[in-house]
């Protein structure tokens, strides 16, 4: 069998970015001492080599990308892990690693070649440890977020990192890509949650990188590189994380906005007098909330008119109730005096709180049932967020009249969802035909305002090649220069990233 | 002349940490032109090259370390400094990055071989932006860490790096060190607060990494690798920092403890009470204070007994001081009802503040006047800190009755500066003398609980072999994998880090 000669995937020529990779097949009696060596190393259940066992492993969350595998393989500890990696590399075969396979991107799914092992890390599933003391805990890579949450409360700590795919998606799989949320703005993106990780490297050896320090300058911080790095540098097989002091008292506000320039000023007006209290401050255009009310049913916003703009603001406060209560009704006033909102409403009871995420966390299941949309998952500097909206929403209509926007996200974080559909009665199919169109136009905004062509999903497969050629040639040569370091037989999720 | 090849510091036996570097010497001519060269970049006034005018740029901070250069430059402008190390790379020619001078590891001071440029970065002092919508700042490298900050509080924003040296101290420093300071426990380190870099790299081209997003997934986050790096991977010119709304009050407690158990007790209820609002956790022990109390003067806590331990608790809050204080009393009384503390005050005004915080600032300087100590900067799991303490206490007085341990720190982010020095009347020369053991003793113990050997001072020339000792060999070898990829030539900061 010949070894996958390494470097192929870095050319510097344009076209690298879309080329196969240049790994040799095996014959049939070479798969099958193949598959019994990983039967040997992880056991019999740890390996799935059957086409409709594969089947769910090899097709993204959102269908969007269906690949093959020679296997999917499931190890059970660490050193599992390091050994079928170990495997792999000596044999020149690719590894992807999958967690809960709830990526948007298309990152977990093998290519068309066939060759790769998919390595899950689901039954990586213990929690090792919980250290109240020190606020930590570490865990492995396969625990699902819910269950690393609730581990969390059960010490009465919190464990912040929460996204709308919590109940299936993994902890690695959020560190690989240094996932976001609705707790951001106040508790950071995955990394700022991480303080040590131990990671299963190219070769298979393990680095034990798992520590509980908040302060370590003893030379290069490299779980940094593993961090969003999507499976490409190394395989993160447990971390590391840190835990806070539950909030006693958490609050929702609706409020109602003539327009985008005012939830700028909202936001700074919150900022002040909420400083670390604000956990969320979300986005909603009122198309999306008509959007959900009409195809999810009851979902109104709980007020008389309809507005252009609706913001989701969360206070999260130490202390009672009453004085957060007190201190979001006087913000609201002031924002209504002051013309950035023109009603608002602020939960009651935990019910409360719940119907009014539910409203905002309803919006892409209600984008889905209308067929869809062309979507973008951009950041963007505050100051330009209007601007940009504005301007990208006129090139839009130019292209196309029917074409329709719908806004919505992380306005704290300056991170918006902004999805091109069209409007009601015209087919989406209208959309995703000019999708290369609307890209460019959304991309060049998001360019000539030096925000992000993704904010918290990742590249993986879907945005490989824009990235490739939106990024600074300098940066692309630094991105390859580390795969390299670290990755010599560019084995680790090939044709992802860079 | 000959080009330096590369590659000759990164032999992996073990005497190569110690090994000079092989870099041919200049003739007298071609010194001559090369002067020339430089003026010609930086202008007359940019090049240092005489002996007494040097001699500032070659001596660290503590004094502990003196090198040699070829000339000190101080480029004006990011293009300069891309031409210096351009024209560095073409002769190569070491380039050693110096901000404040302020480094307390010999990190920013040159070799003895003389060949190295030491460039210098307090001309590229401007505040280039600050964004109050996107709550962002964008400042060169050179900027004092106070200019910076009293910039923040023009716009009525915080920057909150905090640190004794700030009037002396720049940002470029602080983030080439990964900064850490009084108000980590909120705020996180300077890897924490900042969003962008723009970095000359080893060739002299510019990385332009100035993003104002507070999320951005398309791709690697190389920032991440020059932060903290202490200028072995490219030389920062220019940062796009966070900024934080303005505390509305601030009060400081200062509580008496009985042990250090107690200390973390403490700690676990100051956070759950305050949440974010807790700002600052300092441990000082008793010895510390009347230490400062002896050789300083007036300076004594405010209480009738003496105790073994003072914890320094900072609140900053966003709602009124009456609250806060109201807070903080209860907080306070719950500790002392609980065993935890046995006394406690609380600030009542600005003063008062300032006059709790002198106090524990003024321990280093008190240090210095009893003729020093053999310093430590570790950080360890909270959990541990209690027997850490003890069992290197009894096993350093086993090895000499008469050192004395001085103990104060960020308790809050697990960061002791661990301190051994001698009891009043014995000459601190038998603490030095014993440097070596002492050091033993004490980075045995961190090892043992998992901790870290540099907590925020960084490795510098100080800690490099050390941490070649200490550190596992992968992890190094990763180190040198990321150091060959970004630096070939090996020219950034020669001798320190790796």
């Amino acid at each position: 069998m010949q070894i996958f000669v390494s470097g192929l995937s870095y050319r510097r020529d344009p076209g690298a970015a879309d080329r196969q990779y240049d790994i040799p097949s095996l014959a049939a009696d070479e798969i099958m001492n193949w598959m019994e060596e990983l039967r040997a190393l992880v056991g019999a259940t740890g390996v799935v080599d059957q086409a409709q066992d594969m089947a769910p492993y090899l097709t993204d969350w959102r269908g969007r990308f269906t690949g093959r595998a020679a296997a999917v393989v499931q190890p059970a500890t660490t050193l599992q892990t390091s050994q079928v990696v170990q495997l792999c590399a000596s044999r020149g075969v690719p590894v992807v690693v999958q967690g809960g396979n709830t990526g948007l991107v298309g990152g977990a799914t093998p290519d068309a070649t066939g060759q790769a092992l998919v390595l899950c890390t689901r039954r990586l599933n213990r929690v090792r440890r919980i250290d109240t003391a020190n606020d930590t805990m570490t865990v492995e890579a396969g625990c699902l977020l819910q269950h690393v949450q609730e581990a969390a409360l059960a010490q009465h700590r919190l464990f912040p990192l929460s996204l709308a795919s919590q109940g299936s998606c993994t902890i690695g799989g959020n560190l690989a890509t240094n996932a976001g949320g609705t707790q951001v703005l106040r508790y950071g993106n995955a990394r700022e949650l991480t303080l040590g990780l131990e990671v299963v490297l190219a070769s298979g050896a393990v680095w034990d990188g798992l520590r509980g320090l908040r302060k370590d300058n003893s030379g290069y911080d490299l779980k940094q590189l593993f961090i969003g790095s999507e499976g490409t540098l190394g395989v993160i097989t447990a971390a590391t994380v840190k835990l806070f002091a539950l909030p006693r008292t958490r609050l929702v506000c609706l409020l109602a906005l003539p327009d985008l320039t005012m939830a700028i000023g909202l936001l700074q007006r919150a900022r002040d007098a909420a400083g670390p209290a604000l956990t969320a401050f979300e986005l909603m255009s009122g198309l999306c909330v008509r959007l959900v009310g009409r195809t999810l049913g009851q979902q109104r916003p709980p007020f008389a008119l309809e507005f252009p703009w609706l913001v989701l603001l969360e206070w999260s406060d130490h202390e009672d109730e009453a004085s957060a209560s007190r201190q979001c009704e006087s913000l609201c006033a002031a924002a209504i005096e002051a013309g950035e909102a023109l009603d608002a409403v602020i939960s009651r009871s935990l019910s409360d709180c719940a119907a009014l995420w539910q409203l905002r966390e309803s919006i892409p299941e209600a984008q889905a049932r209308t067929g869809g949309n062309v979507k973008h998952d951009i950041s963007l500097p505050l100051g330009s967020m209007d601007r940009f909206v504005t301007e990208t929403e006129q090139a839009l209509h130019a292209l196309c009249p029917e074409l329709q926007v719908l806004v919505f996200g992380h306005l704290g974080d300056g991170n918006l969802h902004f999805n091109v559909g069209t409007r009601e009665g015209s087919p989406v199919s209208m959309a995703f035909q000019r999708e290369e169109q609307i890209n460019d136009i959304v991309y060049a905004g998001v360019g000539r305002y030096g925000g992000s062509i993704s904010a918290e999903h990742g590249l993986g497969q879907l945005r490989r090649t824009l990235a490739q050629r939106v990024k600074q040639p300098l940066e692309l040569e630094m991105m390859r220069g580390i795969k390299r370091a670290l990755d010599p037989q560019g084995l680790l999720n090939p044709g992802k990233v860079i």
